[in-house]
């Protein structure tokens, strides 16, 4: 049997005539794309677009829900309640829904974005809201969340599926949570660097935290940025270097 | 067979802590209501409760899509493109959909809002925009738009089931259009005049135009707005006349 | 020299055809007037009609500067840098300055709203930021905040002449801040026991706690709230009650 | 007497996370800046950085107000009324005023953005509204209008000084108006022909019509643009060009 890894990448942020990422040149590097809806980035306009082009290079295709405030890009925490997190989250993915489905295109997966991917991480029950907003929109779909986080353990709880998310260009804590950006080695600059520690990640479970502690760690799918003007020359490195290693690049759901 | 006519309001159209319309109240007079998508007006949370509310009173439920222009309340025009308005149809249908699929009750119509109802009446161009995005979203839909307009006619190019839809309170001129509201006499004010003039569209299916011409009008569902102190015991008088006259009360999708 | 305290309320919270508050009627009843500047609520129609109804009114005009969350209607907290409170203060004050302007009226005050009055309450840095952005733009300002907060000793380290906010119809703590309005006794329902409560503050400089402990109180300006239907009721009791006791009910310039 | 031309070019336009043109490039090949004021783009952050920046450049700093439709940049109509016009424009204006006010620098100007530059090019009540904005909160600004159109004429009107406004890089028609942008030849894509068409405008007060038709036209002030990739070489062409033409690049106010 075949070993596989999913790599997923944040699109459809552009909006109005804001350009953002290199959405299209990054289509061919990566096997799952988690769409904006319209919360912190993305218009109907971008959804359409990005939906089609996602459709014609064949990728899995999520929704990329996040808090509601386009000024902040979705990356400052808002003061909202699980029940309003719950409404926006129903709102959002509703409304990618409608694009796949008049592209007659299934949708795969929902992966929170930003500050509601790190409050979901920590928060249970902003976790669980979440999951339920998925369990009560449509149960098939999986729920992508940082790998040990309480957003994992929340859509276990709910009976979804889930996919662990590891982090490419971020080191880890010996909690194995991520190490804050604002700490000076937060990021793994190296290419090469970056590509062994996936590798070790998908093929041995494990992961070395800052300080040298090796940790386990789930790996279902790899975070690709799509906003760095090198982010897609290193996805490309990536891919080749996983499918050197006997080891495809496929969706979560084509997985054996 | 029992002749029947439908009784539609748009409701939902508060927003964050803006508090509109007497929607609650009305919901015992009507049949059908039509609910803000967060475009004109609308939110999550009151998406949700609406949705929920109408459910609980047994009526059926639309999507009411406006100009996302929350300042204007979607009653000035915008120059979106066909495409545009396409487009933000497919996101405002869309997330209105998820919040019926939360509650499971099936959503039965689409209805227009404001600048953009009257621009579908009158250009050709935007009534396909809307006709098409339905179609292609779910054709099992019914679109409400203004007796006699583009949006009627457009819906039944695309093959969709179309509702033509009356006012009770605004006079008619000669072509079948509604008196603009810069006119003097635009506006019914009294109560029982109302009752009789949509007595006379159902019934006889003519109107008498502020000309006096007595114009021939096809009458599916009667627009009872929400935002004046007197509209519930307006809505409740007219109800009441309705029934009266061996008229039913009721959806569309309920009649012989 | 007679003693005097000043009235004042938040206004202009309407949006576009939201309304909000019953500004005009109590505009009678106050002597200051804080105007929403477009952040958290109101727009340039509503501005540019309080400036123009508090001038007719001989109040005291200020800017009332909120998080730019109209959803949340500034209510809820949201992660802005004490940089970014810096920029939003300075725009939001502008433009309300220029309302001013075309109206030939001073701007005499600035009051935060919501939850960024909370936060300034609390945290020095944010306070310190609110204080800077009124000294960089206009230093003869009057900084509105609460009694005994960081915002008001954050005024004074800018060099900032201040008023000392307190609430009629609030309970407070022992160390001089606000019951939570979650706890069950935070409201003083009764409007009497609210007149004494301003009483107190104003002639004696003291205020009773809930646990029953007297503690001192600076109280200069008193927060009337404008959406309550029996605001305008209670605030015209209260401005007739703090004159019978020999109080005059004057802006904060205007004092001895 | 030296002859002088100003080039100014609309900055500040970037949002948020979203960045949009080479503004800080482009200032050292201009002489006045137009700086968005929060309404189609630009936030309290990006416009204390583009105020602060155009200062440390020297340039002359103007408003550059529009329709508040961020989705649409400002490139589409909306239907505002004159009067809501009039006070989108004061809230715009104002806000910038502030940031000048912090940083100590004269606002010498206001051009308007997008649609509302093209109605107002045409329609004579927005041109009045515009005018009357500026006249009312500060009549030593001067207006930037399209030469020879409504608003340069409104401007006159009421007393304002005006800067009629050329393009370097758009053919005109007969009349004296823009070839739209729909027609084929709208665009000048030879930087040397613009440049020569620039010269012609400033040096003899005419230009070269579609149909080859030589008409007069007024010239103080050359469009820039500034999202174009090609932008900032083009304007350092230019102003060389010019310099070498013995014609000073200079900032309105600073003329002879």
């Amino acid at each position: 049997m075949e070993k596989s890894i999913d790599l997923n990448c944040d699109m459809g942020e552009s909006f109005g005539h804001f350009s953002f990422g290199y959405d299209e040149d990054l289509m061919t590097a990566i096997s799952s794309v988690n769409i904006a809806c319209g919360g912190h980035a993305g218009d109907p306009n971008v959804m359409e677009r990005t939906v089609r082009l996602a459709k014609e290079h064949g990728l899995a295709i999520g929704a990329h829900p996040g808090y509601p405030d386009l000024e902040g890009f979705g990356r400052r925490y808002v003061e909202y309640t699980p029940e309003e997190i719950y409404h926006f989250m129903i709102f959002q993915i509703g409304s990618l829904q409608a694009f796949c489905q008049i592209h007659q295109v299934p949708m795969t997966h929902v992966k929170p974005h930003g500050a509601l991917y790190n409050a979901a991480a920590k928060k249970r029950e902003i976790a669980d809201a979440i999951a339920k907003s998925i369990k009560d929109l449509d149960q098939t779909l999986i729920l992508y969340g940082l790998a040990g986080s309480e957003l994992v353990a929340a859509g276990e709880r709910y009976g979804l599926a889930v996919a662990s998310e590891i982090f490419a260009d971020r080191t880890y804590q010996p909690d194995g949570s991520l190490t804050p950006r604002s700490h000076h080695n937060a990021l793994i600059h190296d290419p090469k660097q970056a590509v062994e520690q996936v590798k070790q990640m998908v093929l041995k479970g494990t992961v070395c935290a800052i300080d040298g502690t090796l940790i386990p760690l789930v790996a279902d799918t790899v975070c690709i940025h799509s906003d760095h003007p090198q982010a897609v020359h290193f996805a490309k490195r990536l891919n080749e270097a996983l499918w050197n290693e006997g080891l495809a690049v496929k969706p979560i759901r084509e997985r054996c």
